[in-house]
């Protein structure tokens, strides 16, 4: 556990926030507001939630992967979007224990660190990992564990950023989960410059102003990936 | 992909061996044979299966977590344990990508490369987090996801190798599988000297013969954790 950390619990007890998720996001939108007056802030704590389709928007999460950063001190991420109008200009995504930087997207390439990326690469479902929440794994929801025994297997890696980078460094084929817009404005950016896309499980597109169960694939694999979950 | 991977399906398309596993193994076989030419090996590959309580036993996993091998490139580990009729010496962990080697046990104090690895630290079930192989959580064998509902939620990063290390490196409060020898003999003798044990989940000793459901947990918790094993 990390000195100095002070824990509480928000809707319940595996639902954390510290006095470091809300230092890191008032740090973020001081610097931002001193360089960019008039802009709006989405961010995850105390209830900072500017419309997304109303000018310029910084989406900000302080801490993705809270329950990581408390319990393993590692494997958590730091993340901020920019959209104008409700369309994404770029995205960032920052392992901080990896110093790894995920940035990009709009009219930016992707990058992790100093390394391009690549767009997706197709191959068979059963050459794929997938990153999925574990109770909708466990759950079969939307059929979606049968459709992860048709790849490689699920991975669980507890964190919206880390995982949703690691779909982009090509590690796992997609990311499905039940999550907020501050986890998914970032990667949806960025994602989609890869070839990537970021939809309702419904295949709708996301609101920006809930949780939704959200899924995060290959605009090449969206259409076998949905013949899957019509199922109910 | 890796070019020049030569990847053959064992029992199943997800039970998968490449070239680089057979000669890994090849490669360690020579130098421990050079060294003590007496020795004998216990191994995944090729089936050279020595007896784990006769004589001096070098057990060996060249490549545990093939898949995210495969799939990923990254998250997985070269394991070695030696054995002395049946007592394990030493273990060694190697998480390859990471450049991250977890050794020690017997009379050797566990290192995490150069830093000495604390023992176990208890703290509330509520506060950990917990490793599990994913059918076995989504099945809720034997009350699993029970109890993994008591914790901070379950992880699932598909090698035995760096689940364990995360549970020896304070990431993971325990870790449950269905493994082989191979891929539990090195953390048995380090989890030992940090106050983990290695036992089936029906609380017996393994039979290092073949493949079982397992559990690595720590001492202090496991009456705790087998309350909520009793359930079937």
């Amino acid at each position: 556990m990390i000195k100095g950390l002070e824990i509480e619990e928000k809707t319940r007890f595996d639902d954390l926030v510290t006095n470091l998720d809300k230092a890191t996001q008032e740090l973020l939108i001081t610097k931002i507001k001193q360089a960019y007056p008039s802009d709006h802030i989405l961010a995850e704590e105390n209830s900072v939630h500017h419309d997304i389709a109303d000018g310029n928007v910084w989406v900000l999460d302080p801490i993705d992967g809270t329950v990581n950063f408390v319990a393993q001190g590692t494997h958590f991420a730091v993340m901020i979007a920019y959209y104008e109008n409700g369309v994404g200009q770029f995205g960032l995504i920052y392992d901080v224990m990896n110093d790894t930087l995920y940035s990009g997207g709009g009219q930016f390439d992707v990058y992790m660190n100093d390394q391009k990326l690549p767009p997706f690469q197709d191959r068979p479902l059963n050459r794929f990992l997938v990153g999925c929440n574990a109770n909708m794994f466990a759950n079969n929801y939307h059929g979606l564990r049968d459709m992860i025994e048709q790849t490689l297997g699920v991975r669980v890696y507890g964190g919206a950023g880390i995982s949703m980078a690691a779909v982009m460094a090509g590690q796992l084929m997609a990311y499905f989960s039940y999550i907020q817009p501050w986890d998914y404005a970032a990667a949806k950016v960025m994602g989609d410059k890869l070839g990537y896309v970021l939809l309702t499980i419904d295949g709708e597109e996301p609101d920006f102003t809930h949780r939704q169960k959200v899924m995060f694939v290959p605009k090449a694999k969206l259409s076998t990936i949905q013949t899957y979950l019509s199922q109910t």
